[in-house]
């Protein structure tokens, strides 16, 4: 097993990376303070996990109380109206302000149950038990909770810190190839936004990634995490430098939003989105076309798409992106690619640039 | 004019307490950091004020856009569904993370503002501006924020500190004679928590608050607040001291639950709470029934209710008692008057004597 530390002085927390560590009682027990625990999942992962979960919690918060709440399966479901759904269980059990609640899932049951335990009394404890790769090397880590607006993605929520993270990687073997291919989006981003040894290394392996080797499976997420780690430590409110994690998130934002939520998945979304900010920092002569191609290949091999939906014209996108958080006083940022291996926020092109790339990139 | 500052580091504030602060442009242009501004109110306040505090925020923000949410008045309103229509309004007019939201109205609205402010696009700013005399001592200081839950009050929220509280008491001439009664239950509970010499004050000086002297009540108003600030000052998380700032709110929540939100008065549910914690103090040897009679009196001259709701059974307030969030692993506790002036919690009383005063106090 690895572990790693997100580095936030009192709101520090370790990341465990394995296999079998859902059944391993002594890693969590430090990380439950009461004797209540609320596990929240969804129906897909319900029928897998759960079960091995609540034994789990059971044999951690000895002689305690472990209440579960199973939520819809999908992006779609990831309102307001479900989150309530948490508080309504939380509320029926009785659960005080010492609980755990465990998110035991994807992106979507983590984000929603972070945000539950930032609001729940005002704030109480949280563990992220991430069963798929993009939760395991993206959203798992970091602190960033919310959930979605009918004219926005993410636009309610709040930082709030989990106690630890526990990443079983066994868990990616019940997953479905196009959830792995849309993780794999986010590992090739900490590739290309810091980290250029692990692009090529990416560049190599991609097969094997593709095929679950386990052992390329445990480095990928150890690499990747370590990057969001490091970046987190930097700029826990995303202040700065924070915000080059979302490399392909504006545009990838503007798709999922496009397409409604939960049709793109978030991985594909990203990846068809970085290639658009690929694109545009080739026309800055920043990286070369060579440097847009290796990253396309790159995706290609993962099964990911490169293009934009088809029907998705140029001013769609420069509407939804303007709503956009990364937008700031009427400026439209983006995370570009200064160099590969090397990414930055910048407003810093002409419109007439961002038009081309649409112009490239879409079926107008 | 008078200032008082909320001590806590980088996240600290000061209060402006005075007449005709409304119209003073310079008081708020520190506290407003980008171009946008979303002034929620209701429409009671709405009518009375909205057009002023337009004008003020068009002066601060120069050039800037001023935008307006008025939710339904009533604490009925004060939850999840209402919440999102703040979340629509900041959508719709495209707000960033730069914008500045301003509670202009009572407790519900401060505090749906300000959880609105924490959890849109995971934090940005807000000013409060309350207008009843009970938001001004007490909801609008301290980063209490949230929303009411249908199984519990205030169970959805976050810690988020205003950037400034600016209390023009002129808005207190508009006040409905039952609400300024609600405000100085909250204002007699600093005497009775942690300032001996400012309840004795009360006592003497009630006919002139009820009156609305203006000098009594910027005097109450100041005092009230500087408490507040040194308890929050202590502890803006409530892990401890803070809590005595509940002293009858736990009674007081069962009744407001009981009759449903809004139908007792916040500060009426706390007068008649106050009562049964002086009482539990009592039968604890802690304070005479001499005392209990004072504190009675003195409610009764600001013509609040000193006894529990008609049909309100003791089974009722025991049930409801139990969900509050001041249940710690199962265990009721309470803030009760270990001496007049001086509030602590605690769980050390028998559950024969929490009878005894919900006997006394109820109509069983």
């Amino acid at each position: 097993m690895k572990t790693l530390t997100v580095d936030l002085a009192d709101r520090s927390y370790p990341i465990f990376i394995g296999e079998d560590l859902l059944s391993q009682t002594d890693l969590l027990s430090p990380y439950v303070k009461g004797k209540q625990v609320m596990i929240v999942t969804n129906d897909t992962i319900a029928p897998l996990y759960l079960e091995q979960a609540k034994k789990l919690f059971s044999d951690v918060a000895e002689e305690g109380q472990v209440d579960t709440v199973v939520l819809p399966d999908g992006e779609q479901y990831k309102n307001l109206e479900h989150l309530n759904l948490i508080f309504d269980a939380l509320l029926e059990k009785r659960h005080n302000r010492t609980t755990t609640l465990v998110a035991l899932g994807g992106g979507v049951i983590g984000d929603m149950t972070g945000y539950a335990a930032a609001s729940y009394q005002r704030g109480v404890d949280f563990i992220q038990i991430p069963t798929t790769l993009l939760s395991q090397v993206d959203s798992s880590v970091g602190g960033k909770t919310g959930v979605n607006h009918k004219l926005g993605k993410n636009m309610i929520g709040a930082f709030h810190q989990p106690n630890c993270v526990l990443i079983d990687v066994n868990s990616l073997s019940t997953l479905p190839d196009n959830e792995l291919s849309a993780g794999i989006a986010e590992v090739v981003k900490y590739g290309l936004i810091c980290d250029l040894p692990f692009f090529d290394w990416l560049e190599s392996n991609m097969d094997k990634l593709v095929a679950r080797d386990i052992a390329s499976l445990i480095y990928s997420i150890e690499t990747s995490c370590a990057s969001k780690a490091k970046v987190v430590a930097l700029d826990e409110r995303e202040g700065g430098i924070r915000a080059v994690l979302n490399l392909g998130h504006t545009f990838g934002h503007a798709i999922e939003t496009d397409q409604g939520y939960g049709n793109w998945l978030h991985g594909e979304a990203v990846a068809a989105g970085t290639i658009m900010a690929a694109d545009l920092s080739m026309r800055l002569g920043w990286i070369d076309a060579a440097d847009v191609d290796r990253i396309k290949s790159v995706f290609e091999k993962a099964n990911l798409p490169v293009l934009c939906p088809k029907g998705m014209q140029s001013q769609r996108f420069k509407d939804l992106m303007a709503v956009d958080k990364k937008v700031l006083d009427g400026k439209l940022r983006l995370v570009l690619l200064q160099a590969m291996g090397h990414a930055i926020t910048t407003s810093d092109f002409q419109l007439e640039q961002l038009d081309e790339t649409l112009a490239a990139l879409t079926y107008d």
